[in-house]
């Protein structure tokens, strides 16, 4: 696998909600390790992909998960038929040849990937790379961006301050009803009619936040009902089988949100 | 072993209780992944099976179990004559050459498991398999199906929101009594009338659920009864070995259902 | 190590203390799986061992334990000088070859090991063996039987509901006291006074359970001191051995039991 | 390594404190497993060489601790030069040959080695190495043994009724202070009137248990104590060294224990 | 990799703070191990470049990490087409050779690998492989240097007394505000006025510590907010980017942060 | 590396205290095994080599920790290019060729490690090797000597009774002012004048131990101030570093510990 795969061919469709472009260029500019803030589904993803795009750079994506380990990252060695030979992990190939390394919800990880990356985002731009014994110097165009969602940390599973201190951070929040109607119309394939009674629905379900619903429906789960009505169904059954059900199980919740479909039809 | 072991060979009987098929096309034209929500032993692995067979799809299931690593459904390198040598888990399988993948109870599993599914679960239809370096583009027939019981889910097992906003969910619940009674029939051998007999207890045995009762007599135990008449056993003694020893050991609560037993005879 | 290891050489004596005899042969006839319940050394191996040898089937028992893991059922790959080979796991020959596989206490075992079940107990009846990218059809002679001691189970270690639901289930206890005799003297070698003695002990003991006592003696137990008896131990000294010193450590509680030998000597 | 080297070459000096002499006799020629029950250092591991010896048997014995999995005990496989090859553990060389194996302290060991005694402690008398598909077959000589200190165990850490049902239970307690002195002065070396010093010592010990010392000095600290006398220390810095400060650091039970040795000076 | 890897190839810039080089200067001439105290980002690791440099000595930095284990330290055997081989790992590189060893954050650490470094830092100065079956005698040129940040250290992890009388100890902390700005402004390439607007709203963020805020901005994040500026943002960007969204998602207190660089502006 | 590397090439430097030399003499005379109590930094190790090199014997000294297993003392198989081969572990090598093998602070290491030295400390004098099926008879001149430090002690954490009475038990502490002076001096290379004001200022700060100090200035702690003097700091700076910043953070606790040294300057 060499890194032509992860270019990106085409250019990801992003509609920008303030500064964020230049924010995000300065930051590259300085080749300053970047955070991303925001709920689920608002975007972050695209917005890397869209800056990915915009600079040239090859994007190598890494979900994290509270089973990965420094080498899922870094590399391992494996056993050939000549003995054992080392395998880059896609922070390495990133750190070696340049990309955009993108650590989606880091804190989800164990502490030793946290730690991994702290010689990276300091004035050394060096990763350790201890199994091998060997210290790369970072490629001049190697960025690290991680996403972070701060309604979900808790204090058991938090950055460390003195990881936290090494990034620049931009905050994310869903778009305005406006151009989250663009969105959902456009990747959905839909009238830009349907697209503003969805985002309306969505509003109305993001008020419900914190009143027996965890998160609102979010761009993403209104690109999913724009796709099922696309293919067939009508407001009420896409809104039922994506904005509601996956959501909650509660009766009176459900009810409240069917009715703001209702509302909206 | 090729994917065609995976294929259906017979149709899987399937009683339809709602617009379930209609729903569930539509999300598989759209290629969206499905929740599917409901009680154990209601049918819908027969659904999947059913649908899989429908829409000419090999279907691969995996029961997740909180035991169960990512290698274990994405694959892992294995040691033969030559040096390693990759295998693709059945996740990958079904990722690389369209088969329906059916993940049931995936709550179970460890979080590494479910972060997998993220890449494939979003616009980038993407498995990232990186211990072998290789990023596996979805086929287009692929698609992703996972089955989620809520009654059973604690606070601190549960899926994260932001994945579960990645998925259409349907709810299932146990068939209407004529359906339910048409089920138990064909699939256990016996006449409707005794059929009739055994939904009549599963409904009183499921009024207990949350009096003392976990849950009551799902749809398969009441095959499992049917079979055992079909085997010789009268109704009392098929009720007793399939119905009431295997969910309780409460003397009042056996009682109870005896009684239910006795009352349907 | 061919099946054929597994084969009983002889009638294995049991007494019936019912219709089980009746029960099991209607849900081995429906190949449907059958859950033993009841207390420790009540006879429940020795039941099955019966029951293989009436149905002429193989009999491969695993002593399931918390650290027992899907590979130890299953199998697993081992290094030879070609390279790893795969090796079948005690519940894989049951599978393929048509052995009655019976799992001793099964809830003791890790959750992975009651969920690679699921496939095998409903109508599927396949063990997907998934390090090896094998899916196993079960030969039409295989049957899978659990215990479970509803007893020892607490909040933390039970069966799941999925799990239960698959299981026709059927309760054992001590015999009645003149099977239990019989039982005892032929087992021992003793005569049949002598083995009334000795259960009418056990009766004692068993209505101490609850009392300080965790359990009573068992069947095997009684075994134990007829043996010793017939070794050259009076009653007492074989009470003393067999049935008291073990269970307790409590000085009052060895008295009680101390004074029920006195009392049948 | 052949069992020749568990052969104990000359008779181990034993005391007999009553009559398990001829108990252990009579469970031996039932071939019932025994479990020695009694506080540290009191003679139960003496008593096994004596018996082993008496009986013309190897013994193979264990210490056990809660890092110890099944496999320290049954075996495993070693990779070599032809790949790999299997390794009788302890308890498989004891099975196989004839040997009695003695497991000592079991409780401190993980639940998969006490389960794994479970088919050698019933009528099956059968070891299933699982991890190398055989069922072994005891030899008819082999006899398991294993000790229980009843002081120890917790409730989170106590062998299972289903396993201490398994077995005949001895009794062991620290000597008569005749016996013990006759043993301490012939092990240590030293004269009968020491030695009888030494025992009033520790009866006044044993007297603190529960006031703050968690046990009394053992036979074995005697046999200590009296060794340092024969390299030339006094009563009292033997005690110092042997009695005293290895089991207190309690200033106040220090001076108790102090006092008690210049008592018996 | 030789140490050659390891050595400064330019002075990295040190602006004194106190007495801190000669107090290191005589703890390296004794070559006793040395502690370094103090905050997140204040320059600690700049500090032990500037020694290192000063020193001409090569200096290895290891990140310890909670997930670290004494072989991620010491080495480790890897397998080749000659079988195993041993692979120094970096402590034991730089005490054969005699490089300064650093461990950053050597808290989070395991055990293991606070133990291992007990014998380097008596008067023995000597490291045992104990896997390698080597006892390597330090380099005289060899130093161990620690981190420690006394505000993050809780009951439970800390370091042991044992470890602790080993080391000398000096605290670091920020500079003063004319040192700081120096600093600043040549790491970031900015003015010394812009520079001094930093250091004063870095300040106020720091009397929020404890108020809210687990730290203040570090001089590390100055240095970040002056790059971004000299990247085209203005002051007010610049600090949202670096200094507050970063480290605070509180709304009163990001107001707060905001309102000391709007004051300082 | 073989058992010459172990001996001690010089008299190691030490002050008796007592009279612990000719009561380890007495239990080495014995072959007892021996446990040294006291606290860090006292002379335990120095003592342990001093006697290694008066009895003649190699000394093989190993820390433990909690995540040391019984195979990092025993030893354990290693692939080379024949297929395993076994390495004897640091105990294994004392144990067949008769060192004193010192475990220091046993009590941090897992419980297979304290378990796996009881047949080597009763009369049996054996290691059992489980893993490479062999029994090693104890060298005549091998010795067990153990390290245990009564004030760390946990009641999670703790010495089994069946182990500590399986010991010679010897206390040590701080030795007497006069004599802590010689060895300061002695060993810092400064002079008794400077040496008394060191253990002076150590006296003060012992006393602090409980309140507010988990344990005052150990000997080992007065030589590196020594040293630090003789490298050139005055006694002020010298006791910042080496007395009182590595052992609180406290800044009461540090004011009173700096006007102990004021007071003796």
């Amino acid at each position: 696998m060499t890194l032509d795969d992860y270019r990106l061919s085409a250019e990801p469709a992003y509609h920008p909600c303030g500064q964020e472009i230049a924010h995000y260029r300065a930051a590259y500019a300085a080749r300053l390790p970047v955070m991303l803030k925001g709920p689920t589904g608002c975007g972050k993803t695209r917005f890397v992909e869209h800056m990915a795009w915009a600079l040239e750079r090859p994007l190598i994506t890494v979900s994290c998960h509270e089973d990965m380990t420094a080498s899922d990252l870094v590399g391992r060695y494996l056993l050939g038929p000549e003995g054992t030979h080392w395998q880059d992990g896609p922070l390495t190939l990133a750190v070696r040849h340049g990309a955009i390394c993108y650590l989606d919800e880091i804190v989800e990880a164990r502490q030793d990937t946290t730690v991994i990356i702290h010689a990276l985002t300091d004035n050394r731009r060096i990763l350790p790379l201890e199994k091998k014994g060997e210290l790369v110097q970072a490629h001049p165009d190697f960025q690290l961006v991680i996403s972070y969602n701060p309604g979900y940390q808790s204090v058991l599973k938090d950055l460390k301050e003195s990881t936290k201190q090494r990034f620049c951070a931009m905050d994310f929040d869903y778009p305005d009803p406006g151009i989250e109607a663009a969105i959902v119309a456009s990747q959905a394939g839909i009238s830009e009619g349907t697209a503003r009674q969805l985002v309306q629905i969505a509003g109305k379900s993001r008020n419900l936040r914190g009143q027996g619903l965890d998160e609102g429906a979010s761009t993403r789960m209104l690109i999913h009902a724009g796709r099922l009505m696309e293919a067939g169904l009508d407001l009420r059954q896409a809104c039922q089988l994506a904005l509601i059900t996956p959501i909650t199980d509660d009766a009176d919740m459900r009810q409240a949100l069917a009715a703001a479909v209702d509302a909206c039809a």
